[in-house]
């Protein structure tokens, strides 16, 4: 198996090795959501249509309905999780020994992806044994700091990645450089203090929008197009990197 | 101008977007170290063999010196970004009007690198004006998470990214996740508690060298790949995944 990275969101940001990897892929396994987000499928399609050159088989697995907004966050995913391997692993199940089973993943495996862990409960089941790689591919994270052309961080200071649910908790352990993904409730307006934001949504999409400035100032026009975007396409996806500035 | 992110080490892992950024450069400017990483050399002149077909021209620029343990960091790093600033400015400054040029960079741009501080350095002194953008690139951070198979962190948990001059204090700031960059001592070496490390040197080179387990149990096996691949080619770039183990 290969689970592939394809980048944040055109079609030409996956690397020339996850060109070559999703050549080598006879049979793609696709959760699909049970959201519409119709663009992100059109920019998959996209991509095989203008990488994948032999034969090669789309299969789509229902994603298994999920809570939100659950009362256990951790129980909630790990259910989920479960249910998903089990749905993944119905697919592999009927596949022929010498087939290769590819998953896509959006952005990079390794950042607030499940397929990984997916994959890994599949092999911990013990019903199925199969070898797998993994190809990174660029991040959401990365394509907002290259649209705003900039360093995360000042000079040699660390960056922090986290969730609009550990947002408030993660800057109360000091953190000055925080990008913020999977935050469907712009957490950042619960934030006391100074800070710069560089704000981006539907990052390497034609509706991709950008927004930077001192937070309290431009927080109304990112509040607004964030609203715009998911009343024009019904749903938005946006990352942002918040800098503390410095006191005095 | 264009600012491109070439990806971690391999002459495959930059994306389709950097390769046609590549084609568009006519002159690479690129800044040489007074390190001997013939290697790295060797892979970026293979990205330019395999990626590149046009006409194109590529001028070095000698890397002013720089004391790698200053007293003062932030100023010495700031004197030598303003040396490479007005270094890249004389050739910038020699070439045509119509002439693009164009900026390689290891990984992504967006991560301890220095190329768009120079940049913005060039334009504020005001001699020379030019438009310029960057292309995103797969970064080490996730090249050691594509090889390990892993996600950087537990479900929903933050991740750092620091160095090993901040590890420390990054940690006793209660992170539990921390990618650690440009770590030339093994600074996790002065960490208490347990942890569990993720370890990758070379990545995406011949010479890539991977360990995981309980930081106590394998460090001294870290200490020992580490040491050996410095002899062998003079050099080593490593970057390591620390996470804290659940307490009792």
């Amino acid at each position: 198996m290969r689970v592939i990275g394809i980048g944040p969101g055109g079609p030409d940001q996956l690397t020339v090795e996850a060109v070559a990897a999703l050549n080598e892929v006879d049979v793609f396994v696709v959760p699909v959501k049970d959201r519409g987000v119709d663009d992100l499928v059109a920019v998959r399609e996209e991509i095989c249509r203008r990488h994948v050159t032999g034969a090669h088989r789309i299969v789509e697995v229902p994603d298994p309905p999920r809570d939100r907004s659950p009362a256990d966050y951790e129980a909630t995913v790990s259910a989920w999780h479960e249910a998903r391997a089990v749905a993944v692993e119905t697919v592999l199940a009927g596949l022929g020994a010498d087939q290769v089973a590819g998953l896509l993943v959006w952005g990079d495996p390794s950042l607030y992806d499940s397929h990984l862990r997916i994959v890994e409960r599949i092999l911990a089941r013990g019903v199925l044994s199969f070898p797998y790689d993994v190809v990174p591919g660029v991040s959401s994270v990365q394509l907002l700091a290259a649209r705003h052309r900039i360093v995360l961080h000042r000079v040699g200071e660390p960056v922090t990645i986290t969730t609009g649910r550990r947002l408030l908790g993660t800057v109360e352990g000091g953190a000055d450089n925080l990008v913020v993904m999977l935050d469907g409730d712009l957490t950042c307006r619960r934030l006391s203090g100074d800070w710069e934001v560089w704000w981006g949504a539907n990052l390497g999409t034609a509706a991709e929008v950008l927004v930077h400035g001192p937070l309290r100032d431009v927080l109304p026009r990112i509040e607004e197009l964030r609203a715009r975007a998911k009343a024009e396409r019904g749903w938005v996806m946006d990352t942002y990197l918040l800098r503390r500035c410095p006191s005095g």
